[in-house]
């Protein structure tokens, strides 16, 4: 080379030697030479968040679509901070992501600047941290920072970074390491007695099983032996639609779950978390395996769910196919929206290959059933409950798969947290039809006032911390001022247009579609 | 009473009994009883914010203009991950803020439900922490909570609320503690002594004194022994305008600072920290101390810097009165709008008795010089760095005091972090005219990317990460869609007549001030 390398130099020519393509940035003054570093290899490219829960939901989005790390590049311990939540939602989702947290100089710190702040102990709430200390290390921290992200099933690493380690010479790029693959399961055994036995048995899916393969086995083991087949709550990435197996996802609500699993005798959890309630409730249990059932692993997130779910299938059910979903679409519905309709304008009009991001909270209860007969598509789901997570993962899983057209389905209330996502689909030209169902409330938490019992006195519509419709939020008008042509539906009919017209035309486009709330 | 307590009836009734009049909130399903007690409680109002970085830096400029405790309602570890900035600006501005954070039920953690997160860890970075065990501790651990946020200088304290706590019976309210007040100075006789030496001396003063009393105290001192007088870089609330000593802030950048200290053989800070660079910079020092200069501290922030000023003043310029500003206003100008002329415009026309919330960034380095002798106004600033703190500091201050004009004056950049307190300023019909000094960049990092001679060969005014113009941010729609008038100027004249009419008219304005880049 002959010139001297930097540290951040070294970063990027880690990342770019171990395939990383793309990093979401929101960067500061302590990333200046990370920043120079990327503008100056054209084999990254970055892509800028106006607000880091924007960076790091993308990175997540990517991560899901891609298999590959999803890269950030924050600034000190309030960018991490802003983009935690989503970050949260990647731990959950075991997305494989690298944060590159730039911060002050290693002898700066010692002044107590203003940003300073402790980094460490909130990235360690996340997984995998690493400090570099000097340009030497920052090569190799990154490699193994990248290894730590892929470890089976995949989860968050953070890599602080010092102003000087970035800026000081003899940067040394490092290749990338091994990251752990997924442990075989043991239990293929006693979990096939179990199936074999013929009582009543429910197997949920989860993590990589909820993709064509796992699904396949999963569904094939299901008709052989008349297990309930389900999907863990909230996947990561579920593939369905026309020609795979239509897997029930477990529901929301307990009492759904409940329901689901009423006179089981067995669970059989593969890739999936055992079923626990999502909030407790007072007086009601928070372990959904019911109480005459017992709990069954077959592989845990860390183990390989889809050969075992595969060996179990040889076994079980040889020469037995899969159940899968014939090629159906609801009719185009008319009238005014409502929860009941707009589903049926998305699962009539769902384009081929689609990627649907599903943030819908309540207005989304039906969405499945309307989608099951669509052309095979891939869901994301909100993995951990940290709502502003549709937007930034929907821009992210674009930038994955620019080729394929993402449908942003999201609750109002939740876009508010990230809606900035908008203006980095508009700057990236961005393939992503976002459909705001706009019912004016958190009403989801108007339900959960009830179901809590937290009162008799207050009527839950009522209640004005979850009122959204003062003033009314015009997502539209938003959307423009971001950049992102937007259009208004108030009908079925007026939906189904705009959908037609945004998923034909290149570029972002928003619809904000008004429907009344369910309570 | 007759009927049982809830630990959420408690916690409102100890808040309340100690003055809390507002809680600014951001809640979910685990906050719910909280929540019904606070519909029920007509002493304490909840203001929504639509993300937790707009409840939490409201809450701080709610602590600024009153003095007493911010409170704050978040949602598990996402909700405080998303107001971590904030409460970053909050801790190094010592305001009283108080968050209660909503968690899972005590027996409902050991499931690792998707929202459960290390809450304890995180908030630990901000200062008190104390997680309630029982209904019956609910109240005293608010109380204590409160005290804790005011001890001196004052700061962020963090109640963990399960929801156990929170739903179950046998709440007691508590009664307020006392907190810790300041120290007096022990330092005020030898600094007198270096005062008279007649030596070159810097006079820093930061914390209370930036306010009446202590601003003249310190203007006699500068005034009688030839001091000079400065405030610290980013004061929390400093006093200024006609009629009160005009204090010139410490630079932003190290090279203004060296400027300032020029020469100076002591450093006397009251209220402040010793001055340091905000970043480290290859081969600049970040003590800012001249190094043939003294650091004396007659208060640290601790300590009563209040008082020892004044004690000081009667001791060295007994009968010197401060020196104050008199009234003067620029004149209008004209022609399209530059980083020169807007801030005449506010000069000219700031009303009377304004609160001005400044995180103008590179676009308001005039500021000060135009509003030196405007009508007695108030300044909120940036204390931590964290950006996206301006929105929101402007809402909490205009629900504080809602009988005085807010002037939110907001970078476009850092404006995107927290855009949706616009919405809240609409739905409490807040009296806050905001100007978005739209420049279409990052500015400051292309000066930073300057600054750190990060490269040579990428062009500051090109680098890609830095550019917001495409797309534009049209911040008039943007406010328009969450509900608050706006209108655009491109010209002197334009911003004039918009600012204006904003200030006159009731509830939220927001101008988009459309301004070339500083770079």
């Amino acid at each position: 080379m002959g010139e001297a390398t930097t540290g951040a130099q070294a970063l990027l020519t880690t990342l770019a030697d171990a395939g990383v393509e793309v990093v979401f940035a929101n960067p500061g003054t302590s990333e200046m030479h990370f920043v120079a570093a990327l503008e100056e290899n054209p084999r990254v490219r970055g892509v800028l968040g106006l607000a880091e829960g924007v960076v790091t939901g993308a990175a997540d989005g990517y991560a899901r679509m891609t298999g590959t790390p999803g890269v950030t590049l924050l600034h000190l311990g309030p960018g991490l901070g802003n983009g935690l939540a989503n970050l949260h939602n990647a731990r959950r989702a075991h997305s494989p992501v690298v944060n590159v947290v730039g911060d002050h100089a290693t002898y700066h710190k010692a002044f107590d600047a203003p940003l300073e702040s402790d980094i460490d102990s909130v990235a360690g709430t996340l997984g995998w941290v690493r400090r570099s200390h000097s340009p030497t290390d920052v090569g190799a921290d990154a490699a193994a920072a990248l290894a730590a992200a892929q470890d089976a099933p995949g989860g968050v690493a953070t890599l602080i970074l010092p102003a000087d380690a970035s800026w000081g010479e003899g940067g040394v790029a490092a290749s990338a390491l091994p990251s752990r693959a997924p442990e075989p399961s043991s239990t293929v055994d006693p979990v096939a007695k179990v199936l074999r036995s013929g009582q009543p048995t429910a197997l949920l899916i989860g993590g990589a099983a909820c993709r064509g393969a796992g699904l396949r086995a999963a569904s094939r083991i299901a008709a052989a032996t008349g297990a309930r087949l389900l999907a863990e709550t909230f996947p990561a990435r579920i593939e369905r639609g026309a020609g795979l197996p239509n897997v029930e996802r477990l529901g929301y609500l307990a009492e759904q779950v409940e329901h689901q699993l009423d006179g089981v005798r067995h669970v059989v959890v593969a890739g999936a978390k055992p079923p626990v309630s999502f909030f407790a409730y007072p007086g009601k249990r928070g372990d959904l395996v019911p109480e005459a059932a017992q709990l069954h692993t077959l592989a845990s997130p860390t183990e390989d769910a889809v050969a075992a779910l595969d060996t179990l299938a040889d076994d079980l059910a040889p020469g037995v196919a899969p159940v899968l979903a014939e090629p159906h679409r609801p009719a185009l519905p008319s009238g005014e929206l409502t929860v009941q309709n707009w589903v049926e304008v998305v699962g009539a009009l769902l384009p081929e290959h689609a990627v649907v991001v599903d943030e819908t909270n309540t207005s989304g209860l039906l969405l499945a059933a309307a989608t099951a007969g669509a052309p095979a598509h891939d869901v994301l789901t909100l993995t951990g409950g940290a709502i502003g997570q549709g937007l930034p993962a929907a821009t992210g899983a674009a930038v994955a798969a620019p080729e394929r057209p993402v449908i942003s389905l999201q609750a109002d209330g939740s876009a508010m947290y990230t809606i900035s996502a908008l203006w980095t689909q508009a700057r990236e030209n961005l393939n992503v039809t976002t459909v705001i169902l706009n019912n004016r409330a958190y009403a989801i938490l108007r339900m959960e006032l009830q179901r809590v019992g937290a009162t008799a006195s207050t009527d839950p519509a009522s209640a004005s911390l979850f009122d959204l419709s003062a003033p009314d939020l015009d997502f539209a008008r938003i959307a423009e001022g971001m950049g992102v042509p937007a259009s208004t539906a108030t009908t079925a009919e007026e939906l189904a247009d705009r959908f037609r017209r945004a998923v034909a035309e290149p570029g972002p486009h928003l619809i904000d579609a008004r429907i009344p709330p369910l309570l």
